[in-house]
């Protein structure tokens, strides 16, 4: 392997340094902190190891470890959008995509196209693998959620309607894990940290 | 599955939010803001994928992702052990196995034997997929202090003698990116960022 390989990965190693700072709108657990988007990968890659065998069908845990590791590399340049933000689409804007073909174009071509497919894989939901990385990505925030007494429901006005539908993606990747979910959110309603309109 | 089951790994996910809160001594990239274990985690399993080709012995790319992400996670009761600290073991104390044995067995039975032993197996550091993995613990605060003008090197007064002898684990790796690393530490002493005694 030439050392221009390895130069390439690791200027693209040093550039993902920024998701360190790259702030959401949700909260750790039990606490005023935000969470930054490293931390959320890093917890998403943890649930996917441990939850993987409640998916409903067959998935490639490496895949989804690779997509939950990388989904938000692109807001280093495009920012996190608020998943309940109505003025905003939340899927593959042109933005983004600009994003992930300069930060991942910094590896090794071969490389830079694989993590751009799995980034797209993603986005566009439709793979069983894709489903259930995109169900620990909506689990996580409602766990936090609950455990701060409504966090961002609360904080931004968001109801129960929203929430459902928006939570429903847990459903696509798993039964179990969807089943205790929307027992979460039903209890939350019956808490008073969440309302219904 | 039984709802116990997930319940079990509920409780672990929720727990491992804490290593959000544990701070190392090294600091972000070209900033004084020091690093946590969840973005450090983050961090080195990513490094993991993007430089898995260049492991001098076949590795299991999934078994060394675990590592890298759970490695940690013992310093949620332990804390943090700076390296160049030599008042203290770095390597599976007493504290740090109880901390696994808690953290670990909130996991339902299997899963916590399997997550107990890639943590051993990764303290150890005789297997190629440990060596592997603490090559990449090695090399990302290197480059890290290197964009830091010496980072913790020259805010604990530590020399080329000791940093030379720690950094010499990335060897066991992978002989491609020592290379890379002993030019860096080499280049560093040039610079006047890090000093032979």
């Amino acid at each position: 392997m030439d050392s221009n390989v390895l130069l390439k990965q690791i200027s693209f190693i040093k550039e993902i340094d920024k998701l360190k700072y790259i702030q959401r709108k949700t909260r750790l657990f039990n606490s005023d902190r935000c969470e930054n988007d490293a931390e959320h990968s890093w917890h998403l890659a943890m649930m996917t190891l441990v939850l993987a065998k409640h998916a409903d069908r067959p998935i490639d845990v490496m895949k989804v470890l690779k997509m939950v590791l990388i989904h938000d590399v692109v807001e280093i340049d495009a920012g996190d959008t608020f998943i309940y933000d109505s003025t905003k689409d939340h899927t593959n804007t042109d933005e983004e995509r600009l994003a992930a073909e300069r930060i991942f174009g910094l590896l090794p071509k071969e490389q830079a196209r694989e993590f751009l497919d799995i980034w797209e894989e993603f986005e566009a939901g439709i793979t069983d693998d894709a489903k259930f990385a995109k169900a620990m990505d909506r689990l996580e925030p409602l766990l936090q959620n609950v455990s701060n007494d409504g966090g961002t429901w609360a904080e931004f006005d968001v109801d129960y309607q929203k929430v459902y539908h928006k939570k429903q993606a847990i459903k696509y990747g798993s039964s179990t894990i969807w089943e205790y979910a929307e027992r979460l959110i039903n209890d939350s309603v019956e808490r008073g940290i969440l309302k219904k309109k």
